[in-house]
């Protein structure tokens, strides 16, 4: 099947899972979750956003998490950030890498920013140089690579000139996102295979949504094109916030369990990756869409 | 990808899915939806089945079903038929094809049939000769393919011994049940592999549960290794008999979504399809599980 031996799954959850969840959870909360998220193995925990609070209420407290959570020194404590501002915050809290994004949709990138994809490039550039000259790694996602809720699909020449555009700012490792959960595996495979002659595979990571269950399919594809890095939210955590109820965030204990189950390691400890997803579901108060918690909150 | 051009859905919801829940549907809303479903495109609907009444009160009706339903001549109209018996009434309400079934794994045949492999074997062959004599094609499902509640994994050479005795009786075609919801795309590559050696290909459906999310990737595989037929439960009615409130049966409408968004033709009509799911959901009055569902519910 042409696999990889090993994987790195990057959990999103503090930050792209609770965005898109309306009940706030504490600050205190928050660093107890990810200081259990930092025991199941996982190397990698994108922890908040330093976005202007007033655009994300539920992490306002960004600082606050980043020093108050416990540092494993085999993690990298991640945070995202928006602008210089927010890049002088995520400092200031001694964030290990710092994260920028934009949509590869004219429309998205104007909702979500609120600036057309041109004049959000310098912003982007000044963030990565500072971060640069601080020695911080800099991950880019890019939004509505697969669809845009305004546009439909999007040009493959349009997703390259922007992931293009933010590799030639210098960034580290570039996170393609299927904002609403759209992507089949056949577009992956061909988005992929064009991005692979442009772009080394290895700095190339995927955040799919499970929005219409094809999440896992399209891990599957990409794995067979040599991606080995994924993106994933504990638990499903965060919805879809374009069709309130539905699937968002592909749930990282779903991704871990069919890696393991297709011999693929991801270092991640199941049993302990279910207590971090059962902290967090008992702290919202609903519960998570997991295949994984579905099964062993049911077990009969 | 080397994927086919179409493929054929079976539907099993109104024998799969409806056995599985608890809530008692009336025969009138059972025709009513089983007539949906024939305007959808879909040209196999499995609407009942046929063992005694006592084991499936929620099916005790099958023949009142068979003989209320509009029929289509294009659609096979098809129902489970443990023995003789069970074969008998479905003869006399006129079924197109039945199936039969049994289990890869000794103790789930034992607790779901109550009867050794060894044992079931002459009670089955006496249905096919008999289903041939008056001109019926046969199914035949194998459950626990790919794991069994009690034994775990099944050694492939146990699975090749049921596969072939059920072609050796004159069986047409063979339903692969992943029934707990337990397989990997690598274990399907490995089994269809061995099976694809020794059975013709265009015979062997697949019968996925998405209770750990991954039908979709296992039908991914599917495709690939030259699988054409699959079974789904429209809306993913029928949840997990092992989990409750688990995710069962691969849902119809997630399968058919994936199908047509690949370019793969199954010639139902999406619309028609989530009309029917709306039915059956109203009728159970309680949510179903498919993406699909979710997505068209709560489309903001």
């Amino acid at each position: 099947m042409n696999l990889p031996a090993n994987i790195m799954v990057k959990e999103v959850g503090p930050r792209d899972g609770l965005q898109n969840e309306s009940s706030i959870i504490s600050t205190e909360d928050k660093i107890k979750w990810i200081n259990l998220l930092s025991q199941t193995g996982l190397r990698y925990i994108e922890i908040s956003s330093f976005v202007h609070p007033k655009w994300i209420p539920q992490l306002n407290d960004a600082v606050e998490v980043a020093n108050g959570i416990n540092r494993d020194p085999g993690i990298t404590y991640a945070a995202l950030v928006p602008n210089k501002r927010g890049l002088e915050r995520a400092l200031s809290a001694d964030i290990d890498e710092v994260s920028i994004f934009m949509s590869a949709s004219e429309s998205h990138n104007q909702k979500n920013i609120n600036k057309s994809i041109r004049a959000t490039y310098p912003v982007l550039r000044e963030v990565v140089d500072e971060a640069k000259q601080e020695n911080k790694t800099v991950r880019g996602y890019v939004s509505t690579v697969f669809g845009c809720p305004y546009e439909g699909e999007i040009k493959i020449e349009q997703v390259i000139r922007v992931c293009d555009a933010l590799f030639s700012m210098g960034i580290d490792e570039l996170s393609l996102g299927d904002t609403i959960g759209v992507a089949n595996p056949l577009q992956v495979k061909k988005v992929l295979e064009e991005l692979a002659q442009r772009f080394p595979t290895e700095k190339l990571a995927m955040h799919f949504h499970n929005t219409r269950g094809m999440a896992l399919a399209n891990v599957l594809v990409s794995l067979q094109m040599g991606i080995t890095i994924f993106d994933g939210s504990l638990g499903g955590l965060g919805g879809c916030p374009y069709a309130k109820g539905a699937s968002g965030n592909l749930a990282t204990d779903d991704l871990i369990h069919m890696m393991e189950s297709i011999g693929i390691k991801t270092d991640v400890n199941e049993r302990k990756l279910q207590q971090a997803a059962l902290f967090i579901q008992d702290a919202l108060g609903k519960p998570l869409s997991s295949h994984q918690i579905e099964i062993n909150s049911n077990q009969m």
